[in-house]
C-alpha cells in the first residue's frame, strides 16, 4: 500500500507530482483519511491543537509545520519523524502588521476610531513614523522585510540581533541598553526563548524616551507586561502579542493609557495562503524527487 | 521706516538674513506687532480664517501660505501682492497617513480598537496590503510620496492623473473607468477642482470589485458620498477628507459599514513643522537677496 499525504489544501493535491497521492484535512473536524497510511503530514495552520493525530500515524515520516515556532510539535513527534517549519511564510504578513501597529500608534488611529464611534469630528496634529528612529529587536526574515517597509518612510532604523554582525551593521543584544535611549520606537520581531524571556522589562523601559513606542509581534514574553502598566503610558505600546494571551477581560492592559493591542493576528492575513500553499507544492516535489526538505528543523530516522 | 516680516515661529527671525526683521504671530489672538509695517506675511497654519488680516496691511507685498490650497487666500489679496503656496511641505505626513488609512482598513485596526474597548480577543484573519493592486488618482508629489512607501510592501501601484504622461508610466484620467474593475484599493491625492469634484461617484463605485476599498486624502468633494452611502460596505472606504466637512454627529458616513474616518489630520503632522519652518527660512533668504520666489501661485506688481 502506498504512502500517502494528508495537507490542508485540495491545490496540493492537483499539484502533487507524480506518484504522490493523499487526502484533504484542513483542521476542522476529524480527518476523514486512513490516518495509518499517512507518511507526509501538513498540519493545517492555527490547528496545532491536533498535534496528538500524530500517534494515530504509524507509518508518519514527515510533519510539516506552517507556523516558525515548533517547540509544541516536538513534544509530540514521535521518533525517526522528520519535522520542518513554516519559517519565511510569515514574514511579509507579520511585517506589514507591524508597519500597521506602528503607523497606527504614531497616527493615532485607535482614537480617530474611538471618535469615529462618538459622532466626534475633533482634528489635532499627531507624531509621524518620518523623522523618528527605529530599532527593529531580533533583527531577522521578519525584520529585514520590515526595515524595507520602514526605510521610505523616512525613519532611520537601527539593527539588533542576538549575535552581532558589524559587517551587515547589525548591533548585538549587548549593545541594547545603550541603543534605548535614542530610539523612538522599538519593535520586537524575535522569538520566544529562555534569552529573549523579558527582555524588555522595567530597567529596559526606563532607558527610553517619554512618548517612545514600543511594538511587540514576536511573542507575549518577550515583553514584561506589569513594567509595562507601570509606565501608566510614559511609554506608548501597540501589541499583537500579550502575556497572558489570550488577554482575558478584566486585563488591566486593555485600558492601559497608550497601549494599543490586537489578538495576535500579524501572520495570517490574505498574504499568507498562497505562499502556504505553493511553499507546501514545493515541499511534496522535493520529498517525491528524494532532495533534502526545506525548513528541517529535527531531522527525522 | 524698513518693511518687516511676520511670521508664525521664533526661528524665522532668529534665521532671518541679515537686514530681515519682523515679529512672530502665531495665529492665537491677537497680533501684537505693528500690521501696517508688514511687507511679507507668512499666514500661521491652521488659521486661514484670520486672511481678512491681509486688509490691515497697507505695506504687503508678499504673502506665504503653508497649506498647498489657495483658493482662499485669493479671495482676500490685495491687488499687486505676490502669494506663494505651501506645496510639497505636507507630502511626507499626508503619504504617510494614506498609507496608515490603507493599512487600517486591511489589517481591520478599527475593529481591533473597537474589540480592545469592549476587552475582547476575538483574533480573525483579514487581509493583506501585499498582493494588491492600488491606483494612486491625481499621481503627483503625494502620489510619488505615496508609491514609495507602497511599493515595498509587495502591491503592484498604478498611476493616473489628469494628463496622461505615457512616458513616465502615468495613465490619464480618460482611463479610470477601464483601470477601476482591476484595482483593490484606489487612493485619491487629487486637489479640489472643477474638474475633479464627483469624480468618484455612483458609476465609477459601481466599477469598482467587491470587498475594494477607496482611500481619501485629497479633498472629500472628490467622492459622491450618497454614492459611497449606497454602496453599503460593497466598497470600503477610508477617508481623511468628508464631504461635508467637519462631518457632523448624525451624519450617516459616520457609522456606514465599512467606513473609517479621520479628522483631515494627513498633513499636519509632526514631521510638517521642522520642513516648513525651513522653507519659511529659505524663503526669507531668497526675498532678502532680491531672487524669485519658491512655489508663486499668483505673480505680485
Amino acid at each position: 500500500m502506498a504512502e500517502r499525504v494528508l495537507v490542508p489544501w485540495e491545490q496540493n493535491l492537483e499539484n502533487a507530482p507524480e506518484g504522490v497521492a493523499g487526502d484533504v484535512f484542513d483542521g476542522s473536524g476529524e480527518p476523514a483519511a486512513d490516518l495509518s497510511r499517512v507518511a507526509f503530514w501538513v498540519v493545517p495552520y492555527g490547528r496545532t491543537q491536533r498535534l496528538d493525530l500524530m500517534a494515530r500515524m504509524p507509518g508518519l515520516r514527515v510533519v510539516q509545520l506552517l507556523t516558525a515556532g515548533y517547540e509544541r510539535a516536538l513534544e509530540h513527534l514521535p521518533a525517526g519523524v522528520e519535522l520542518c517549519n513554516g519559517r519565511g511564510l510569515h514574514d511579509a504578513s507579520t511585517a506589514e502588521h507591524a508597519l500597521a501597529l506602528v503607523l497606527a500608534a504614531q497616527r493615532e488611529l485607535p482614537r480617530w476610531a474611538g471618535d469615529q464611534a462618538a459622532q466626534r469630528w475633533e482634528p489635532h496634529y499627531t507624531r509621524s513614523l518620518a523623522g523618528t528612529r527605529v530599532l527593529i529587536v531580533g533583527y531577522g526574515s521578519i525584520g529585514a522585510a520590515l526595515e524595507a517597509r520602514l526605510v521610505p518612510n523616512e525613519c532611520e532604523v537601527v539593527r539588533v540581533a542576538r549575535r552581532g554582525r558589524p559587517d551587515q551593521g547589525v548591533h548585538g543584544i549587548d549593545a541594547l541598553h545603550r541603543l534605548l535611549p535614542d530610539a523612538s520606537i522599538v519593535v520586537l520581531t524575535a522569538p520566544h526563548t529562555p534569552e529573549t524571556e523579558g527582555l524588555i522589562g522595567a530597567p529596559e523601559l526606563a532607558l527610553m524616551p517619554d512618548d517612545s513606542l514600543v511594538v511587540n509581534v514576536g511573542r507575549g514574553a518577550l515583553l514584561d507586561t506589569a513594567a509595562l502598566l507601570a509606565e501608566k503610558g510614559r511609554v506608548r505600546a501597540a501589541l499583537d502579542v500579550t502575556d497572558p494571551e489570550p488577554l482575558p477581560a478584566g486585563h488591566p492592559l486593555w485600558e492601559a493609557p497608550g497601549v494599543f493591542v490586537t489578538p495576535h493576528v500579524a501572520g495570517g492575513s490574505d498574504t499568507f495562503y498562497p505562499r502556504a500553499r505553493r511553499f507546501v507544492d514545493e515541499q511534496l516535489r522535493r520529498w517525491a524527487g528524494g532532495e533534502p526538505l526545506a525548513n528541517v528543523v529535527r531531522t527525522g530516522g
